[in-house]
């Protein structure tokens, strides 16, 4: 999906590899390790932590096990989101919810983490370790934070729905540019660059996802059409959509947000909603402006190898379709 | 509860302060995260690092550090097996699943998780840090093999169950016991004895939580009567207890283990089949087994300064009520 170079590409398979090695001697764990990590995905924060790391001193063994240890954390996590989104689907295949049960996904989900926490242990970067581990701390506190907003959406404004952007996707991409450039031993003022650029990277690539709930009907984005919607999620096109709506219509979505069962002809208004002219504007505006501060950041770490590299994810991050 | 030294006592009390003190600037999670500390538990294994650290060369604030540190990964196995296991309540009171829900549980578990791996940060001890990570690694798999087990248990034999309990107990209560003596630079002789007296002493103490589960109707232990039989677990007693029974007796038991709702009739024989005299005797003796070797291993460390307080924890932990 990302056009990267070979050699990096090599390296992304690298870090499925050592994913996958990771085995445990009980054959219930690994069956449902191996179920979790059949589905490849897009991989797009272990990129980034190859990236920021890329250095002439550096051999990339460690950049791949960094880079792997930043994949099993954000699988982690998806793991337990499948708990508390009750999601039934996860890159295209049934989620382990659905396979095994609950119980499995949240104990599966601490068994990622705390192998994660086991092969950072092994990369004895103590300041890398600190930044992961506030940064997994901070995904959680972001999810809660969305959970509680929801339960309270009429008094949720633009800069929760941008706090909660950054907590739950922004500070891994954040994290992971951040610990690639501390790996390759950057100076200061670019490890500074590669985490605001990271950071900015992440907040524009969750717009783009929420984008993409909305585009489901029309395209296959390998995610269930309106999922966000019914799972009760305001994202910045519904929020952008409400914002400018009539009030019956707002009333319209708030009374089918968060419904499992929604009609066809419910489902095609919701969408005209949503997709309403001022909603895309507004939603595109701010998407823009994230892509722009990212690119600004980029602009200082011009002389980096991974410049091209890095210029390419952002485009692809934001105009992607899956 | 445990018979301990005035200054062990206070430093318990700074446990439940460290651990209070961690503030979230958001209200919702402050309020979960008070709600599950108001309950203070036993500390048992917090207890364990503290006496385990007790040198002269050592300020008390690193040992109520570590403490703090093992009382939170304990805290959030506690609050994920909530949702495992479905339970309604936890140390008498509400569990996080039941006042707020599953996705909370999940999300606050993770948090607490995170939040020690960072102040294990602070501690600086990297030795440290990798036990405690690879023992929350292996809480975890000892869950997943117990989940499985029991879905499977007409071939689980008292290997499996004794492998069960070292992960899923065991496991912290060596750690805690090998990071305190890590903690004191204690010699590597010492800090072996204080991991082989924690391990055997956490598998005592899960025989004697599993026998409680069958005291219950008779006093308060504080968990609901039945609770581990309703839940489908099998435990020692209950082990022993169908290995001697008779066929029609060991169909009745299976037939209404995992049952949500059970008579009282139902109930009072079920008592009676588990705390038959064989089933007692072979629990009991399991238990014996264990004890001695927890003060064979206390023996090697006679001239610790804790030993008259490990002593006494060895007695309670084994003859505890609640």
């Amino acid at each position: 999906m990302y056009k990267i170079n070979p050699t990096t590409s090599n390296e992304l398979s690298r870090v499925q590899e050592k994913i996958t090695k990771e085995l445990a001697s009980e054959k219930i764990i690994q069956d449902i390790y191996e179920y979790i990590f059949q589905s490849k995905g897009k991989k797009t924060r272990a990129l980034i932590a190859l990236l920021a790391s890329q250095s002439k001193k550096l051999k990339p063994l460690k950049r791949i096990e960094l880079a792997s240890i930043i994949e099993l954390l954000h699988t982690a996590t998806l793991v337990h989101d499948d708990v508390v989104d009750q999601s039934k689907l996860r890159r295209g295949e049934k989620s382990v919810n659905q396979v095994w049960n609950n119980s499995y996904s949240v104990l599966m989900g601490d068994f990622i983490y705390s192998k994660a926490f086991m092969l950072m242990m092994k990369l004895d970067r103590p300041a890398i370790l600190k930044e992961l581990a506030s940064a997994t701390n901070d995904i959680a506190r972001g999810e809660i934070i969305q959970l509680n907003l929801f339960e309270n959406y009429l008094h949720l404004d633009l800069d929760d729905l941008l706090k909660v952007s950054y907590l739950k996707t922004g500070r891994l991409f954040e994290a992971a540019a951040k610990t690639g450039a501390m790996l390759a031993d950057s100076s200061e003022a670019d490890v500074k660059s590669f985490g605001l650029l990271g950071k900015t990277l992440g907040i524009a690539f969750q717009i783009q996802d929420d984008i993409l709930d909305y585009e489901s009907l029309h395209i296959n984005t390998g995610k269930p059409a309106l999922q966000d919607f019914q799972e009760g999620k305001i994202t910045f096109p519904l929020y952008f959509a409400m914002q400018n709506a009539q009030p019956k219509d707002k009333e319209f979505l708030l009374k089918h947000l968060g419904s499992e069962k929604i009609s066809q002809i419910h489902q095609a208004k919701i969408y005209k909603l949503i997709q309403s002219e001022a909603s895309q504007k507004a939603t595109k505006t701010l998407l823009k402006k994230y892509i722009n501060e990212a690119h600004k950041y980029l602009e200082s770490l011009k002389n980096h190898a991974c410049y091209n590299e890095m210029l390419n994810l952002i485009t692809v991050s934001t105009t992607r379709k899956i």
